[in-house]
């Protein structure tokens, strides 16, 4: 399935490491695309969905504990499965706009370069997870994980992880949108959230557009 | 990592359909194993560690509902990914025997057989997932599903599959039994447990012998 053929909605995601601020600009975007008339889906990876609400305790409770690196990006890829197949594509191939948290980049960051799984292997699983299932825009909150770490509250099982470990998760979504810069936005998160969201709404505004 | 490389130990499988007593048969050939002076790991999938008991309670609780194809295959496979890397790979290479109830022939025909995911699709996700270990002898506990799911008490949510689901998996176990005769025993199970584990026992010895 390709949601290009499929839907005529549009699916943005923000990416990133912790602390840039994704649920307040996934807040304010959707805010203000529901005031320019349109629906919206507004949703997160993982936990979108009942089973993946319960998948999600189990990837970031810390008691969890070490998990195989195979495991925990099967389970991860479990979680968007699920997600997409019962909530993301019947969004779009009804027109909506879908504004999710996280999503493949997400896998290949994460476990691809923080937990070194291999990039072309976690790239398939998660194209058949997903069904080839791919954002119409991303927009990178890119911030320092020196930072990003120091805003985010109790840290969970994965924002735990080392300070390099976190740095090489920031490389490689940056690498991501390097590759495909037509696809992303890479915005410096360590601002105004306001000024963050002027500058992802011109390019959301944008892309609807062109995407008509 | 094949596991023929990877260790001098025994991987024993019993897989087949619900109520054809693999636990029953597990127990009575890891009773004896012990008796004959091995080591024996008898574990079980899903289920064999602590996070594939938290996967095994999704995928069986009949409250999880339907769940997508694909997601309930990449859960199989997490379980999997985990125990192998944590349980059956070091048990392996430490020289033992493994008893395992359900392996990657069980996803092979409950969500390929069962669920009709594409099969070739499945077993590169299991070998992933498994990193290739495959059993050094399966034993397939054949029994028409009439007679299983009778057997079976309050039944969980892939029991609760119709009658056809479970003819269907019964079909690919006894279809991948018959593509590597060398590697399987298929045995009636509806016969005196007794039995049963007479012919599983002979066979047992059989392999291991040829084996070291």
């Amino acid at each position: 399935m390709s949601h290009q053929e499929a839907d005529r909605g549009f699916f943005l995601v923000f990416e990133g490491g912790e602390g840039g601020g994704k649920s307040t600009q996934s807040r304010l975007v959707a805010d203000w695309l529901e005031a320019e008339g349109r629906t919206v889906t507004r949703t997160r990876q993982p936990g979108g969905t009942d089973v993946g609400a319960r998948l999600r305790e189990i990837l970031l409770d810390p008691a969890t504990g070490s998990l195989d690196p195979r495991a925990e990006a099967l389970v991860y890829a479990a979680d968007k499965a699920e997600h997409v197949a019962t909530l993301l594509a019947p969004a779009l191939k009804r027109g909506e706009v879908v504004v999710c948290d996280r999503y493949v980049d997400s896998t290949l960051a994460y476990q691809g370069a923080g937990r070194a799984v291999d990039p072309g292997e976690l790239a398939q699983l998660s194209a058949w997870a997903t069904r080839g299932l791919r954002p119409d825009l991303t927009v990178v909150l890119d911030v320092d994980p020196l930072v990003g770490l120091g805003r985010a509250g109790d840290h969970d099982r994965i924002e735990s992880e080392p300070l390099d470990f976190h740095q090489r998760v920031r490389g490689r979504f940056l690498a991501l949108a390097a590759e495909r810069p037509e696809a992303y936005l890479v915005v410096d998160a360590d601002r105004d959230p306001q000024a963050v969201h002027a500058e992802v709404r011109e390019a959301v505004a944008a892309r609807i557009e062109a995407h008509r």
